[in-house]
């Protein structure tokens, strides 16, 4: 029993083991690389990791060409670990799979097939077809999670959705006499949401109400989102505190109009109300893949009613109201509740959407 | 390494690990020994247990007196372990404590003292008094909370109340179109904590409604729980399913009246509300220490508003309904939610009323 660990590498090559370095390596970048997917990178030869890297923001290298540089002239007959399929199309850079053929990588294994239509088994192809040899789905389930946001926006056209609800026990979201009704640990991982999407949303009747700011600031910023308003008759006070703290905002209404800063984007109605999906698909096109939604009751009843959600995550605080504003109106689902868990003196639990999650 | 168990418990008596084995015991007798307490009874002497017992029902011996009598002249110069003080009043049967003292137990361990006013520190002066090493607090967290509904009532004279509410995501608790809105596992739980508690109340309106049968029938039943209506105008009809299956039945209305079975007992009223203190006394003096209320509306808003209420668990079924009857209404409170945790398809929480709860 006294095998050094290189040894028993080497005896074992620990494939899952490697994926999950790779997936760790990815998740360093968590909410820097949008809209481009969270990749990571190891090449392992005889017993070791020779090379490693990943992705670190959109417009920098992919993590195989960091990860063969890394390793050098070591890349040659090594083994590709990377948690999505290599692509093989000209982004903001070169295409990784002809690059890893040049560095003669004998074998490569991968979480998840790209669903990027540009890539999407082409990246895996050229590889069999240059002698590469290939294995997909390691540790696929959580390949499929760390970048569910991105391969969800780039299949649909449309930002992955995630609804936010702060509720008494009772199910109501407003009509209380204190500012917050969830606690203080609850609002930090709200935060730490903001920190991960690209954009976060609101209706005008959330801002008019609680004049909120949208930005991180309870736990440190890795980014700003993007701060979206949707504004059917451009009421948006110019004073509102989303103009003067971090990060950009977009407002979408039906008329056209000037802000302090930022952005007013026209969209059509349907019975009176801003037409989601265009808002959707203008987001996209923006680079938003992600989208926390955050209130108020007629923006949840339409996000709901249109099926434009795949997770919803409901804190509710130790409260019972009796009456105050509904959580949604006029709109029934069915949904699958995943998981709850305490969060300091609230209760937070998540949910699928299970008609449309990816 | 090869001491026998015999030997490890000599060398070190485990005192929380005789107290576990007293309170495994008084558990044994769940939901059977109403008005009486769960209380079980270990014997140790010289490294080994040499008799055990628990109190088996109301009228049956208390657990101090079946560990005595199994433990026989082996009782001499022993240590006795009880998760509640014991007694010193006649009831239905004589008391413990010179019984204790008469069988020659040099030391006792208590988990709990009991609150009974009859009691409460009595049995233990007793005990003292006649030479016998008193210890209590052992496991004291654990012996209170098997007691609590013993200990609320015989402290407050009124029965320890558990609201049980089944709701949707968002807080409403009625106007479905399907009969069950939570998943049987769920159900079969509420079936489970009616085995333990003497009475299942809920409102004419569900009754009405509804048509419950309020009995234990999803798990094997232990006994059945005392069913009992709010009925202010007595408008129970005679059909109703409570009168022909398991389970006495108690009606509770201003005016008198005859029923298929049971029996209906009139108290006052208050704003055209049937008096619950008055409700709740009486059912204390007919032997209910605990009572799980299950609905509806009415009833909940009143328990809440009054107070009169110790633990709320709520039962979330994962449907967004956005309309029907709210769990409350015209009533606010804030409560301690203890925790969360999945349930078949259903989210349950738990929570105390933290103003009222010993």
């Amino acid at each position: 029993m006294n095998r050094t660990p290189r040894r028993r590498l080497f005896l074992f090559m620990d494939i899952e083991g490697l994926m999950k370095r790779a997936i760790k390596l990815a998740l360093r970048a968590k909410g820097k690389t949008s809209p481009n997917p969270l990749v990571g990178a190891v090449i392992y030869k005889r017993g070791k990791i020779v090379g490693e890297g990943y992705h670190k923001a959109a417009g920098k290298p992919h993590a195989e060409i960091e990860a063969l540089k890394n390793a050098g002239k070591r890349a040659k007959g090594g083994i590709l670990f990377v948690n999505l399929e290599p692509c093989i199309h000209y982004g903001k850079t070169p295409p990784c799979a002809p690059e890893i053929v040049k560095a003669g990588i004998k074998e490569v294994y991968i979480g998840m097939i790209d669903p990027n239509p540009k890539v999407n088994g082409k990246g895996i192809r050229y590889l069999l077809n240059h002698g590469v040899k290939v294995h997909t789905g390691i540790l696929e389930e959580k390949a499929r999670e760390i970048n569910r946001f991105y391969a969800f926006a780039v299949k649909n056209k449309i930002p992955y959705v995630i609804l936010k609800i702060a509720s008494t026990l009772d199910g109501f979201i407003g009509g209380f006499s204190r500012r917050y009704i969830t606690c203080e640990e609850s609002r930090r991982l709200v935060h730490r949401w903001r920190n991960q999407v690209d954009g976060v949303l609101v209706g005008i009747g959330t801002v008019l109400k609680d004049n909120p700011e949208l930005n991180v600031r309870l736990v440190k910023p890795v980014k700003q989102p993007l701060k979206i308003v949707l504004d059917t008759n451009l009421r948006i006070p110019h004073s509102s505190k989303l103009f003067s703290t971090e990060g950009d905002v977009i407002v979408y209404s039906r008329r056209s109009g000037k802000l302090p800063s930022g952005e007013v984007v026209t969209v059509g109605t349907k019975k009176g109300m801003l037409k989601i999906e265009d808002v959707l698909k203008n987001l996209y096109s923006r680079g938003v893949n992600s989208l926390l939604v955050e209130g108020g009751r007629n923006v949840f009843s339409t996000f709901i009613k249109e099926g434009f959600f795949q997770e919803i995550k409901i804190f509710y605080a130790p409260i019972l109201q009796g009456n105050g504003i509904k959580m949604i109106e006029n709109v029934s689902m069915v949904v699958q509740v995943e998981r709850s868990r305490k969060i300091g003196d609230d209760i937070l639990v998540e949910g699928r959407n299970v008609h449309r999650n990816n």
